[in-house]
């Protein structure tokens, strides 16, 4: 037996002499809602269920109706037209670029970053930058249930820095390329910089880190090999653009004589670490390979549409047993960080472009946008499902909007009728940093403020 | 000169003297916005503009600086981080069918409509269902920013009942098909009730009328050219599906030997009274027969996802110069009447499908939610745009939420990054159906009560 499996054969024997000792165990929350939706196992959805909240984790979900005779809660949350779900786990952002959102639209994805948004990121990127576009992207996230974000800029000490004070959970990329940056002016300095913020935050049970070269075709060969042997090291995720376009993949075949794909198994990078981003230009091989070798990827359908990069065969690469988790990319290319919008779009799209209105269904759009996150990021022993002892990370959602009724299915309205505006309550780590449509902690009135100093220095 | 040109100038006359004659001109309201976004011309922002309303109509969009000196307004409203657009036009839907919202979903489209759709609407569908279910979904657009909805159902006369008491502008659907129904039992009586409603609603400003022949595979030939010759006596358009999944196409081709648009071009049913909704399924040169006949193309981006139906060409059928207006469908397969979010839907999805990051951008995608939705239903002198003289129709849209943050662009905001849920306010006729996010005209808790004992009997 295991020292963790000790632990846990600990801890229910405690909670087992608890029960018999005392007929109401105290904890401190306890969240009685319409509905809890665990996720695990697909599709199943607990009517008039609770959830009994202690140090941060799930201690219990159980039948409402039970409730009198197990716990005392020091604070009771009645949700009475909600459903509960996991926090959602946005496995693909750019936060600070919420900066950007709607200052370039419409236009082809090279000339929206050579003209706009590289130059853009060239004038203002900064500390300061980070740090405010970070907030924002946070308060945005927050309101709209994602309770963990996967993180790809620069300054990572100060977005690292945002999440840990505002209560939200982030994987952190450290991220790597040949081009100097603001942030780096070499890829010595990238590896220093993120190695040293990755050993700050050791300790932290929010933060985590991610290796995060940016793409096939801005990162050697060198640095890709640096990239896996400290990835392996230190055994983070590795979280990079991969095919997002056809036009990338015809370059790198023209320069190389091989696919992105190609050459990065050959640098042994096609592993389980691997959160390969965008995947729309997939030959039916690659997928295998893909499923093979346990490669997860993060799929960002507004993104993808909105910039016209291609279409990720989310059904394709399911089918072939390949982990699919999803993103919303940076509000520049999409232009929001809402997971609910972007799980109806998943949803819609992949039966639109598959011909097969039973392709990727409301229950499994969940799961992608919850489990499938909470594996491709390692953490699903910590998150993405509502089981007992995983971190007390979830949301709440308002269905009694005329726009949700009548509720014959929650899971359904959640997929394919509810905003973001509909989530009114969200938890991390058991702390309730969204209470009744407030974040509790963040100052919204400055996070705005400084959006609109922002934007009048940008214009 | 037209006599009514002479009309328009002896109203501006009269306008003129009013002007020099007293330096304030009494108003019924005078809305204050942030931005009024006019949509004649497209693109076009107006930055801290007023709204002048008498008598239900549009006086006067001025510079709010000038206010002072203009008029004298019984109520002014002011919307200082809010957009004010022309009330969006939801030009095909099916009201009632939000009661079976989430019934039944990720199915194909056949097994959808046969195994539950229709078995569910033979045993529940009667005036009962349709007043409730149309006073859900009434309430739904209202508080979306919908202020017109071109409707296709039975027992039309409670839709057109509700429509009137909620105050919000319809055009209901005199439908027509061969099978009987609960609502009729020939087509004798399909339009023998048609008519008497058409009758009924003379005098109504905010309820006018369509023939709807449900679709080519549903009425015969009979009846489609019935329809056209009382169309053509009454002046009303012609609401149609056509062409939504290539079976259907098939199937018309195999028993007919004709594509169901030439079948329909053979009945002169191919003119500018023509609403042909989805589309899916079009050839270059029926794209071709479109543009040359004038019919109007009505676009339901997300149902026709969600059934995995095709593709609208919106950039071909555009290029060729044919009108495409934006429709929601019914709930039952959206799963929701938000026209914020179809066009969305429609600006992104036209972007992948045509693999062009610059098809149909932002401003264009709010012109098909209202300006050519008027103009399908040929009310483009009354409503569709915010300009003098037409109905005073419009929503305001607040974008102080962090996730619209920074506004470089409202249109970009609104198209890309706002939800129904952030329009505050509607007018329809100058009347305030929408204050402050709470509906007057309509009783949502007893909407709400209503759809759930629905869903009680139906499940």
């Amino acid at each position: 037996m295991k020292p963790e499996r000790m632990g846990c054969g600990y801890i229910s024997i405690l909670v087992q002499l608890y029960c018999c000792g005392v007929s109401m165990n105290p904890i401190d929350t306890l969240v009685r809602a319409r509905w809890v939706i665990p996720v695990e196992p697909t599709g199943v959805v607990l009517e008039r269920h609770s959830i009994a909240v202690e140090d941060g984790a799930i201690r219990d979900v159980f039948p409402t109706e039970e409730d009198p005779s197990r716990y005392e809660a020091r604070a009771v949350v009645d949700l009475p037209t909600h459903a509960v779900i996991p926090g959602l786990i946005n496995t693909h952002t750019h936060a600070p670029m919420g900066l950007f959102r709607g200052l370039a639209d419409d236009l082809p994805m090279m000339e929206w970053l050579q003209n706009h948004i590289w130059p853009a990121e060239a004038r203002w990127v900064g500390a300061e930058f980070v740090r405010d576009g970070t907030a924002l992207g946070v308060a945005e996230m927050l309101r709209g249930g994602t309770t963990c974000f996967n993180d790809m800029y620069f300054f990572l000490d100060e977005a690292a820095r945002v999440a840990e004070e505002a209560g939200i959970r982030a994987c952190i990329g450290l991220i790597v390329r040949d081009l100097p940056s603001a942030w780096a002016r070499s890829a010595d300095e990238y590896f220093a910089k993120g190695l040293k913020l990755h050993e700050d935050l050791r300790g932290s049970s929010l933060i985590t880190t991610a290796f995060a070269p940016h793409a096939p075709y801005t990162v050697s060969d060198a640095q890709l090999e640096r990239v896996r042997r400290l990835a392996d090291d230190l055994d983070i995720p590795i979280h990079m653009h991969v095919n997002e376009t056809a036009d990338e993949v015809a370059q790198a075949e023209a320069a190389t004589g091989l696919r992105p794909l190609a050459r990065l198994e050959r640098l042994a990078l096609l592993t389980p670490r691997l959160l390969a981003v965008h995947m729309t230009q997939l030959q039916a091989e690659e997928i295998e390979t893909l499923a093979a070798t346990g490669v997860h990827v993060l799929h960002c359908p507004e993104s993808n549409l909105k910039l016209a990069s291609g279409f990720c065969p989310v059904e394709a690469l399911m089918g072939a047993g390949v982990n699919v988790a999803l993103g919303t990319d940076g509000a520049a290319s999409n232009n929001d960080l809402d997971m609910l919008g972007e799980m109806r779009t998943a949803a819609l799209l992949e039966k639109g472009i598959s011909g097969s209105a039973t392709a990727l269904p409301a229950p499994m759009a969940l799961r992608m946008a919850t489990l499938n996150g909470a594996k491709a990021l390692g953490l699903e022993d910590r998150i993405g499902s509502l089981q007992r002892d995983k971190s007390a990370d979830f949301a709440a959602i308002d269905l009694s909007a005329v726009s949700n009724q009548p509720v014959y299915d929650p899971i359904s309205q959640i997929v394919y009728a509810a905003t973001r505006d509909q989530v009114t309550d969200v938890w991390v780590e058991g702390k309730r940093v969204l209470h009744d449509r407030c974040l509790t902690t963040l100052d919204e009135a400055a996070i705005l403020q400084r959006a609109a100093r922002w934007r009048d220095r940008i214009t």
